[in-house]
């Protein structure tokens, strides 16, 4: 039954309100990778943990922090939605080692080790040239291995992605994209990224976005599920999961913060162009509370057992966070 | 016997290297509140948890962080001295409410209101016009007695402290002054405070930095104790600990940052002089690591009995903490 499962969406950034968390809470959603930040700077990351404590306080008969996964254990017992923490950008580090630490013991959990362009890390998935994982991007990766803070690649371009794997002791995720066999886009990746994650313990979070899917918003929950057994053919069930990139209820000012930061004179559109410039329109199988459940159904439809289901709706997540969040040995 | 005792020191700020953690394992000190920041901001006081971080990496057979009191307990146990977190002023949380609950999170137990100067939340000790506790000031003694971080006003203006202490819903401390009866200086305290602190639970902490002291760096053991002696027959034994604002091998760089931060164009001289500008000689009895075991010796000598000295060399800290950095009810 979809309701006694640990569901995991493995990242959305919405608008967080009382609304939206009741929402979460309808959905049957136990646990949710939110996104921190973008482009913010150490200082201005302090200030989202900040917005976020106070969401916790005022809204804790619906959601609760998750640090651990005894936390999101505590979540389906007590019926809230936990909600852990990443970071689509480095930027939280500033430049300096240290705070990968800091960061993490804070709550960032997650950490991409770049969002599109070159950081100080890794390639983006926008550049021209991928030059690999920096000087710095070494240090960062083995430090956030010593403290247990997850390398999410998901916006890196394919060299780095492939030198992060190879580089990290501990698996590594790509919390939400695609196959760029599905679907080919430059934030989707291709089957040896996939292959070389899944083969060293790693994880694919399918996204729902719809500049990521085969036939954007137009996208049947079918297909959608097809996607999902193609790959898993490709490299088995339990390294994927659900990472819906859902984005509810933001303004276009948030767009184009994800997409502009504070780097570009120019309007960048990212997936977008000057003619589609604005969020793409929801999948109407996954757009209100319901949207976990169909997918859910969908994967037994497609063939996939219980027991399959289940680990591609979040125990593959829980499975994969438990290992990665605990600090080295 | 002393090796037996938890031994809490309520305030160090020495220069923090493996020599000197060696030094405070061979004193046979529990535990040490550590003075992480005097004028950081938030984002420099990151940069300090993660030079402590680094300690407690490579220094981890002699000295482990305290985010509670099992982990003092803990601490004694395996041998090794628990460090846990202040702050001499309320730079740390900028203009910004929400930063007293991360900056607890990250391990700042401990916080002061002002140091000397005038604050966002209170006034020093060394301004002519004491105006009081602030509007934000109000604001964050209430955050701080919700997450449990513990209000320090040791080195604020009398009516401040006052009104802290009344205005705080939790008890308070002066974690490193003497009464003013006992040596008259700006940075000590009226037995009007030190009795407002006592009735409503808070805790005081005698200071060893000679310019508390006295007859300054002259003080012998035995006057240091009488002073006690004196203040435990004004309010009671269980409002007393030892916070001995001790500062070894610091450069006077250090003593320059501490006095005049980034708001001095002149030289502040603080508790000093231009003539005399310099650290204090050190009390002979107070420099090494027999320091703390001297003073539990005196105190016995004093006429206190054993239970009473060892309220007063670690107890009375351990309770107050246990109690102080509980989130509130």
């Amino acid at each position: 039954m979809y309701q006694d499962r640990i569901i995991i969406d493995g990242l959305q950034y919405c608008n967080w309100d009382r609304a939206y968390f009741e929402t979460l809470k309808a959905s049957g959603i136990t646990a949710v990778h939110a996104t921190l930040v973008y482009h913010e700077t150490a200082r201005e990351t302090l200030t989202r943990f900040a917005e976020w404590n106070r969401h916790f306080e005022q809204h804790s008969d619906l959601i609760m922090p998750v640090m651990s996964m005894a936390d999101i254990e505590a979540a389906k017992a007590a019926g809230k939605v936990g909600i852990f923490f990443g970071a689509q950008n480095c930027s939280p580090i500033d430049d300096e080692i240290g705070l990968i630490e800091v960061m993490r013991k804070q709550g960032l959990l997650i950490m991409q080790l770049t969002y599109n362009n070159q950081s100080l890390l890794a390639t983006g998935c926008y550049e021209q040239e991928d030059s690999g994982v920096t000087r710095f991007g070494k240090q960062a990766i083995a430090e956030m291995n010593r403290v247990g803070m997850i390398i999410d690649m998901s916006h890196s371009a394919e060299r780095s992605t492939l030198e992060a794997i190879d580089l990290s002791a501990r698996p590594i995720c790509i919390s939400h994209a695609n196959p760029a066999s599905a679907h080919d886009a430059l934030r989707n990746k291709s089957d040896e990224v996939i292959k070389s994650l899944a083969s060293r313990g790693g994880l694919l979070g399918f996204s729902l976005y719809p500049f990521h899917l085969p036939d954007g918003s137009q996208c049947s929950l079918e297909r959608f599920c097809q996607m999902i057994a193609d790959t898993a053919n490709l490299v088995g069930v339990e390294h994927l999961g659900i990472g819906s990139d859902l984005c509810l209820n933001q303004p276009q000012a948030v767009l184009e913060w994800m997409r502009n930061g504070r780097w570009s004179k120019a309007m960048d559109y990212g997936e977008g162009s000057s003619s589609n410039a604005g969020w793409p329109d929801a999948l109407p199988w996954f757009c209100d509370n319901k949207g976990m459940e169909n997918i859910y159904n969908g994967l037994l439809k497609q063939g996939f057992s219980d027991t399959e289901t289940s680990q591609i709706m979040g125990g593959n997540w829980f499975s994969f966070l438990k290992d990665g969040l605990a600090p080295a040995k």
